[in-house]
């Protein structure tokens, strides 16, 4: 076995990694000890507490606010093709118990205990995201040990990521095994749907919404239904699959809603869908001066708060888009509410319903929550790894 | 219209309502103005603000904390029976949008605009539960109500909750209306039940768990369950039709787990259900004496935190028995931790199965999160509405 570096961390810095937590920070590192800058991206160290007792094994990046990322806590574990293997397969026991077909998040990063690393899986192509220098230093053994676990029809590489860079590694779409076609087959729900998975956002889908986008089945039948930010119509085709009577799909790409189009075809129901390409928020205010109305409304918008700092102005934007839409909303109206913003708590999510409600003349009765699903599992220690969040309410007039 | 008496509130002291909360706090009263000792408990009257403003019409309690609950802001409405068809229509409208059998909570107090009213439906039996002095003023109106909406073949008072006392109000169980057998029929995730209407827990059964419960049906298919603190079954004979090897039921009631065992002969499986009558805890060492292990467990408590003081020696007892759960659980094994104290966050909870899982040396991985389902919905602006919650984990080796 290849014996490592040592990374010495400062005394009381290892109180996170005994909390079950799997980050350390630069500047929790002795850097008198062992300078971080001695390091090399992406190497994999021994980690030490102050007073020398071993924590486990991690790899380093010099130039990260996230210095290392601990791989495992038994010092004789590398991370390598036989832990990829290892890991992957923990992971696939989990996605098989979970859902019946093989379209979903294989792999969640740290909580699946591989940091820096997202595979989506569409049947038997595998979508992979790198974005630490520790993870695409060992971009083949991934590829050797899907091939192990899996029979993969393709594995293509979405490295183009907003991290990358902060990490020192290069952006790059890489078809690295088989042939994909630029709309790639997936199923959700029972619905059948194409993901642009080579020029499409992140992976190409966002598979973390399943659940409430089942229980939004529930209360579309004969409705007409609108999807505001709807990318390719992740919620919107599938209210169109439970029997929406028309459904409108707002979104600033155009790609996008040409593929929301394909996706509606692919369910004999692009006569019931309407695009309209734009802002969410000038769209809805026009819908609003031509006093359209919806009885269910999606609001699912890109994260407006990327950073703590964000808050404020992020909270005000979820404010604005959810009083948009619930003008837009019929007597005892369905609203959904989304949020992907790590930073904004579910409970003010929730307030932010109930006070544009009220600002309306309305009240809100929250019917559902969701949250993201089993193929996006929470570390129970790293509270980073939740992000979703969902509402459903039933927008009723107040007392 | 008859005409009521004004309850004048303290300067300010309008705020919460103008957010859509309903409660009026005894200290709130400009008791100069309108001494609250004058108002007869369950009367009537029209909030106004301290500059004279018109805030809607409540029932009063001048005995309670909670001294005056609204219900509604117009002026002209009054609390009785067409008000109560009008609302029992509207709680109507979203369990059947929500429920495929008549089987549901229909009625969840402030949520639905009717504040101190619970009615629990199985089917066409109709179980009522009535806190405060102000509903019990209306029985006979509530009765007359269900009436004109349903058919109810019969309708049952359950009316001997722990808040009856401290609103003046009697403890009483009685079958106003036609004829119930001592075990009522159900049906909750296509799974057929009994439940003890007039003697068991509450109104006889918790409908609230009702989606954890499905989500648990995908992960105890030929599994070895515990199900603790089990009262009737809801969790374990749900594991049992979808098709667990072997359930074991822990409660303290000799009683429950008759009913238990009922419920596993209606679903043809009861050679599948072992029941253990005693306390949780101690059953629990002693199983982990015997070594006993299972593959999924339920441990779903009654509130360990019945006030705010009890937060710590509560948060301690969610503790000592998720870790005992936790060392009776196979590797990777499904733990589902469930909590109805409304003063136990969210967040908290996953703290208590992330430490007790750590110090075992174990990592929990949250696949699944529940809430109270669409029949306990949540008033937005009523935050004591929501107490639910439920983290189901995969308990890995750490890593």
């Amino acid at each position: 076995m290849s014996s490592l570096r040592t990374l010495v961390l400062n005394n009381g810095a290892d109180r996170r990694l005994r909390g079950g937590h799997l980050w350390i920070y630069s500047n929790e590192v002795d850097n008198k000890k062992t300078p971080l800058k001695d390091f090399t991206p992406g190497e994999q160290v021994m980690v030490e507490s102050a007073n020398g007792k071993p924590l486990g094994v991690a790899y380093v990046n010099p130039q990260t606010l996230i210095c290392a990322r601990l791989i495992g806590r038994d010092s004789k574990l590398r991370l390598d093709r036989s832990l990829l293997v290892h890991r992957l397969n923990v992971a696939l026991s989990l996605r098989e118990a979970c859902f019946d077909s093989a379209c979903y998040r294989l792999v969640y990063g740290d909580s699946d205990g591989l940091s820096g690393l997202v595979i989506d899986r569409f049947y038997d192509v595998f979508v992979v995201q790198i974005s630490t220098a520790g993870m695409e230093a060992v971009v083949g053994d991934i590829i050797s040990a899907l091939n192990k676990v899996f029979l993969p029809q393709a594995i293509v590489l979405r490295c183009d990521g907003k991290m990358r860079s902060t990490e020192g590694l290069e952006s790059y779409v890489e078809v690295v095994q088989g042939e994909v076609s630029e709309l790639c087959p997936l199923e959700e729900n029972g619905v059948s749907l194409l993901a642009p998975i080579l020029t499409g956002q992140k992976t190409g889908w966002f598979y973390d919404h399943r659940l409430a986008r089942a229980n939004m089945q529930r209360h579309v039948q004969d409705k007409k239904v609108l999807d505001l930010f709807s990318y390719v119509g992740g919620w919107g085709v599938q209210a169109l699959a439970a029997g929406a009577s028309e459904v409108t799909c707002v979104d600033a790409s155009e790609y996008a809603l040409d593929v929301a189009v394909e996706n509606a075809k692919l369910n004999n129901a692009e006569n019931r869908l309407i695009t309209m390409q734009g802002d969410a928020f000038d769209s809805c205010k026009a819908m609003i001066q031509e006093q359209q109305k919806f009885d269910v409304i999606v609001v699912d918008p890109p994260a407006f708060i990327a950073r703590r700092k964000d808050i404020r102005n992020g909270e005000r934007a979820y404010g604005r888009i959810n009083n948009l839409a619930m003008r837009l909303l019929s007597k005892n109206g369905i609203l959904i509410s989304a949020s992907c913003s790590m930073h904004l708590e579910r409970d003010r999510l929730i307030d932010i319903v109930r006070s544009n409600a009220r600002e309306l003349d309305r009240s809100a009765q929250v019917i559902d929550q969701g949250h993201q699903g089993a193929d996006h599992p929470i570390h129970s220690a790293i509270p980073e790894t939740e992000y979703l969040k969902s509402i459903t309410s039933r927008i009723l007039p107040a007392l």
